[in-house]
């Protein structure tokens, strides 16, 4: 998974050779402005592309912030490539601050006004799903991990994980299953869900319980992180002193066990167009007496 | 909000006089290695302070490294606080990846183990909340946006807002009431939510209409973000132009009628004790027959 970054980054600042400050100007000159695209929030964004020397990013970057002030302009983005990691510093001794970054870029930020900045706030939260998966007999698909907080505490659980970039909840639930028992599932309704926060560095955490419906019985499981997986009797499900004892469990196996009876209405997930994007955007809400759309 | 660090930035570099190679490798020596906390995955955090000068840390660094792949350390994580923006492009092109970054940090990771790594994901969506205000003349909280998307297009929408980072999905929602249009609220349901993908970058969204109850019922508006704002008869709000035209719109808005005439039950807000924190946790779900616990 590792990218090999090394390489290129020295040898991109080799290939510049050392250059006089009047050099630097004329090249600027040369060269022009950086190029950038605007927004609709009168922000401009720069993506640096190809290796460019400091000096030279440096002298493009004053006259073109000169040029935007004049405009008018608030937000200047600049996103750079990690392989470009030389023109981090720069950037930072020009004013930015950093916004966010992906493995593969860095994007930095800086507000030009003398007003607080009404920039877009960074993520906040992953998003995790337990899968609540029950058959006709009344029992639940539970699983042991290998690794995490369960492991060794011999309790049986739902099957988890984490919602992937650009991933819908309800694709996910259905795909966790799948990687750790080899069951196939129908998603259903989300049964609840819970925010916490600080889970991991600063950032917050919304885990949605969703109940699937079984397409396929045999469990094959994932050797790499369960230990063990098996169809299990609600109510023993329930019973476990660790979910009696750890408020959020006892909850959650109360709300599945409700599912079951047939006396507890979740969210359906709603396919829904709309104008701006070809992705999926699904609407999550209680469509019991529901039926005038 | 722009941190000055251009200054802090430029003086540390020029702290440092040239040293050459044997004098680096005789510091490291010295100093010996990076400190480093161990996590409960097999991983080590390096929180780097202070400055330091390239050279010195790259031989730590690489002291450092050997040391934990001997002790089959996986993951290795360096956080440089933004004033150290000097030392991004060296991590970089000792092999490190971006991992994210904040305001104020850039976290960078690397995994030692040739095996597909394991390392938790960025976080991946910002959260949103809409505000379905409703008083006992059946009339429903409405704005209209200076800025943004619905600029102009005359529309009668739900106070809307940002989750800030650490902030509960039922605070928020209050929050952006009061800040909106003064009226006092206390938090009921999450009436539906909503996923959406590439809203910003490559992050997703997620959106949770509230139904709250207004204590309070004199609109004083904010001025900076609202043109107007009102009581408007429910049906009225639902009738609009726009509602109809746009699916997601057209659903909240029956969704929130429904809710009117006390015929929809959403998610409550449930705070549970956690053993790890002493943040809210909050578990959202349907409430309804559920006296048990």
């Amino acid at each position: 998974m590792m990218r090999s970054c090394s390489d290129s980054g020295s040898s991109l600042i080799k290939n510049f050779s050392a250059s006089t400050a009047s050099l630097t100007v004329n090249r600027a000159k040369e060269i022009g402005l950086l190029n950038a695209t605007e927004d609709l929030y009168d922000g401009v964004t720069v993506e640096m592309k190809e290796p460019m020397e400091s000096e030279v990013f440096v002298s493009l970057l004053r006259a073109s912030m000169s040029k935007w002030r004049q405009q008018g302009k608030k937000g200047v983005w600049i996103k750079l490539p990690i392989q470009l990691s030389s023109l981090v510093e720069p950037v930072v001794q020009e004013g930015f601050r950093y916004h966010h970054a992906e493995s593969d870029y860095l994007m930095l930020v800086h507000w030009i006004p003398n007003t607080p900045d009404t920039l877009p706030e960074n993520a906040s939260h992953r998003v995790g799903i337990g899968a609540f998966v029950i058959n006709n007999n009344r029992e639940v698909l539970v699983v042991k991990e290998k690794n995490g907080g369960f492991r060794g505490t011999g309790v049986w659980k739902l099957p988890t994980g984490v919602v992937h970039e650009g991933e819908d909840i309800c694709a996910a639930a259905v795909r966790e299953v799948k990687e750790e028992t080899g069951i196939e599932t129908d998603f259903g309704e989300v049964l609840a869900f819970r925010q916490t926060h600080q889970s991991f560095f600063r950032k917050s955490d919304l885990f949605f319980i969703c109940m699937l419906r079984p397409r396929s019985f045999d469990i094959q499981k994932q050797d790499s992180e369960i230990q063990a997986a098996q169809w299990m009797p609600i109510q023993e499900y329930v019973d476990q002193a660790y979910n009696k004892e750890h408020q959020a469990f006892k909850y959650v196996a109360e709300i599945c066990k409700n599912k079951s009876e047939g006396a507890y209405v979740g969210f359906s997930a709603m396919p829904i167009s709309t104008s701006s994007s070809a992705k999926n955007t699904y609407l999550y809400f209680n469509n019991l007496n529901f039926n005038k759309l």
